[in-house]
């Protein structure tokens, strides 16, 4: 399956950060959603960099819908969305093609592709194709919102400084849709880029903590074992790069904490079951309670950093020192959250495509 | 997919708790994987209940290996294992049918099978389905130690008690391999089982985290974006019941570093690519760089406490008291590791089979 | 998947004819499917060989059902049924190990395996393995009978003598469905099982064309290009063991029409579309036109005949000459059909289950 | 799956007839494969009407590789290629859309999707998507030649003239390669054009058989069961639009013979072992056995007649009669061997590199 995930809703990912051009196939879309561009479009905003903590790359990331889409709605064919990459500077790279950059694929992919891989600006393994998974994890958040399901992503930790928790989810999840640097606290998220600019002007970068919040899906969604939501978004998740960790609820604080502290115990109100706290973020056995699912994933610190680092010619196999110029990001954890919305989007997306149909994020219904 | 995880090679989970068998399929392992059935029984007795920090529950777990293997042998046919449930005490479920365990599947298996699930002890998502994942697992990791590969995990923390990390992780692992509860530092494990005996004392249970380590695997191993090492590893580990996090490398932590000291530098040796640390976990956009590759769980404390909970009654949706007793373990950390062992093995075998073919772990290459 | 099929229904076949026990695991059944053990007998028991037109190998079939199903109806947790082996003569097979049966996978299983697969009776190849995939559909055709899905098929040829067409397909079916030699045209039957015995006699086999119908699926189930109807069937039905060949509606008889004979006209009826012919099946563009779905596939001769025949060591690489004593059968046409239903029913029932999501063939709905 | 196939080699499609563009991604392609693009262009070509015998839709096939490629190979990250729609006369069907084609996908297309479908010109069914089909299957098809293994269709019967059969396949598939209207004996190809341009003349269609060559394979490539040969071919056949049914060597022939006449009985001469007939179409038990793997399929008579025919209104389900005019194909068949060449090159691609690793088909080794 390599570039693909998901069962009834698949997202088959192509393209490379210096290529002609990258993109996305969504197949098993439900037919007649609402094609909103202008959507799309802001949550491609929220992805590209902006301000001085972000790259100076201008990325205009102008998508189109190749397919799957008729008369401004999804006719239920595969939708492919593709973006051109404009303002390359691959020259940037020809000249350091041999010097593995530490934290990049460079190295791994050259291992795997025997140095057939287009290694500029990382390839197909840069962040830059995370676009496509934006837009087609837009079209699905908007159908998703449809059927009362919002997806809302905080910047929970950044350069050690960290961000209050959701309190009124709803509410939260509003706040933080057009943000471009998404806290919920607006001090924090000062304190956050202040660090972040401190970061860029020694040549180095910061990364965080993001945490995820999914309202309105109803329990009883997952599948048992390795189709569970926990698996099915792990697996999702680990795709976006940079993530190295993603706990879901209380995550890895429950594993100190007692039984009788972890459990969240349950109860009734008005014919609904709920729990009273939400330590499993929604999950029970990998199946839905209908409480929100909440899961945090740790990203990274953006490995481009202007700072001398050691290295080796991968032709060569000799030692080497490296300082990555060029346009890069001090950090990219406010851009990921868009990232994390959309693969969140697809996820259940699927898994509720599965349970109830290929129609059930159909528009009319 | 659901019960199923794999691509080249795929593990298939069945059975019920109370039910009359649990077992495996595995499809697409290698002809000529020598088997070993005193290997499989001391894996199957590392996650098996003992003494006086497990359930007094007795499973023999006598399994049998029912197709796909021959004159001791795989043949390269689909390889059935099942395991009789014995020593089953039903009874004690039925009392208290109705009434959802905090922390359990019972409420959201009910929400997904409308009632018709087998709610005994679990029923499909007791941790005792495991013991087939750690039969077949046992298969997979004996034919890779055949390829130099090998899979160790030890309880990196559990009741707020913390185990020395790896050190030299070939010889760790060889300490860790028969011991029943698998620490790097005894003192600490002898905490840790103090702790654990505690917390059944006053009616209640401890989590943890479990590390675990994979050596000798090639670099140039796994696909990009959402089948990578992470991805893969991710979404089967996340199958483990009670698992509810994982971080490779450093992880969460690494999301607090700068990127100056996340990077893993790069050295040559005598030929060879080497990072200087391994914050990655050997892991680079998804694919091996020949490092050991490192990961961490976070396991819940077990659900069931026999001190009293809230609840509800999934049927007259009222409010309700419930304390569960009957067999159950203070603490499956010890226990939980054999699963993540064998469900590593599975994982990396099926990531080797992709890259070298289905040939790759025959066992007279 | 190599021993599964299907997507949101998946089955997962293993076994060996001369192994301990044969079976399969079906994932995604719907909760609440009521277990009809005497119809799953029934199915069985056509599967079997009967009378002198069949071997004499004495099949008891004695399943279980040993996952999966609580107090008599399907939980929706994987359900596994096995088979044990029993009147085994392994000892028949032994002699002759060295020399590859014509027409049979011994040769290609041992390039395949390197000689470490089970070769006695054909191993994993055997058609001794049809038999819990008889079994498993069992289910799926009673839970579909439920929803007013019917399937039957009949033996459209053999030994070069032909059944009548389905006329009234709903009686035809009920007619078919406990019929040990199952033609619509109980003369012909006669004939062709006078042919099949006198092709014994002469040490010799016959083959056949098996020809399907199914009843009552609704328009618009399907998925374009690579899972279609045609798609699905077809993939499932070559995994039968014989299969040489299968076509839809008028199939090969299509490619000598004329656009103006083959093109069905539609025609509109009491608010519901229907077709004047059924050349294509009830199958256009991969999806179900409502009208009933017919397929033919063909049946080679059973490859073991106790005529000499020339042959090869596989071992030596030396030309032999080989005559298959032992009990064969001289044809298995009538004993398939009991397996095409079943595989027929399997991809339907998956089929649907993508489509209307996976509480489809829930019994109490 | 849907729009995709494949396990380690797996191709998606998308677009529609008169959409912006079509496409398809191959995943899982070896690194290092040369790009020919003149090849690409030429089997294109062969897919694209000419003459009196087609359409005159002009379609110039322009297409792009926008991702995958680098320095004219492949870089082992998914390859996209598009192809834009050009010369649409979409008025044309604007005027009949509420009119179901008979033996279209019309009809059945819009009970999957509502009236969502792009039915212009038959939308994502459209036989012009299996233009980027065969654009995707030349990339494979060099790469296989580059192994040893050729691959070659041609029109065993059309219009009730047959063609001779292959016979040295290696010179016949050669003679084959840029044939415009493929038959092996050139006689029997102009009766069948001329047949072609009668019925075009009467306003009507007509079918044929087409016969694929695949020569080169080794013994021991494919899977038990549902990923056999036979069924991987089969369900990335019956995924190319017209096709109604498949055979494998002697194929429904098969059916009428005696045991002892279809048996292949097996010789060794220089160490390999052959067999004497190849009834079995160089497949036994799903796995290859070293001869030629044969396939024959159906393709029914273009759909697109301007006979008037009689058909249903699918909104107001009203009777009504229906002229196709426009640009339309009398034939297809000579057309479509491109197609089954190109399905035929990624099966067996794929089948190669679960077997033997995703490096197989690498231009460099």
């Amino acid at each position: 399956m390599k570039n693909t995930f998901g069962n009834s809703i698949t997202l088959t990912l192509f393209g490379e950060s210096h290529g002609e051009m990258i993109g996305a196939v969504i197949d098993g879309l439900a037919p007649g959603i609402n094609i909103d561009k202008d959507y799309i479009a802001s949550r491609l905003a929220l992805r590209r960099p902006v301000g001085s903590i972000s790259t100076p790359r201008k990325e205009n990331d102008e998508f189109s819908l190749i397919s799957g889409v008729f008369e401004g709605k999804t006719t239920g064919a595969p939708l492919c969305v593709i973006i051109p990459n404009e303002n390359k500077n691959s020259g940037d790279y020809e000249k350091t093609r041999a010097l593995a950059r530490p934290g990049h694929a460079d190295m791994t992919a050259h291992e795997k592709y025997h140095g057939f891989e287009d290694y500029r600006g990382g390839g197909h393994f840069s962040g830059r194709l995370t676009a496509p998974l934006v837009a087609a994890g837009a079209i699905v958040e908007s159908a998703l919102k449809e059927k009362g399901i919002l997806i809302g992503t905080h910047i929970k930790r950044c350069a050690k400084i960290s961000d209050r928790g959701f309190e009124n989810i709803a509410d939260d999840i509003k706040s933080l849709e057009y943000a471009p640097f998404p806290t919920l606290d607006t001090a924090a998220g000062e304190r956050m880029q202040e660090a972040i600019i401190k970061a860029k002007e020694s040549g180095d970068s910061v990364g965080g903590v993001l945490e995820c919040a999914i309202l309105g899906v109803p329990a009883g969604v997952g599948e048992p074992w390795f189709d569970g939501v926990e698996s099915a978004l792990a697996r999702a998740v680990f795709g976006i790069p940079a993530v190295k960790g993603i706990e879901f609820g209380s995550g890895f604080d429950m594993s100190d904490m007692l039984g009788s502290e972890a459990n969240d115990a349950f109860y009734a109100e008005n014919g609904g079951i709920y729990t009273k706290t939400n330590n499993n973020g929604g999950v029970l056995g990998g199946i839905t309670n209908g409480m929100p699912i909440i899961f945090s994933c740790a990203v990274k610190p953006t490995p481009s950093i202007s700072k001398a680092q050691q290295t080796v010619d991968i032709f060569s196999k000799e030692n080497a020192s490296l300082s990555v110029f060029g346009r890069h990001d001090p950090a990219i954890v406010h851009r990921a959250r868009a990232v994390v919305d959309a693969v969140a989007a697809l996820v259940i997306g699927d898994l509720l495509a599965m349970r109830y149909g290929t129609d059930y994020l159909r528009g009319d219904k």
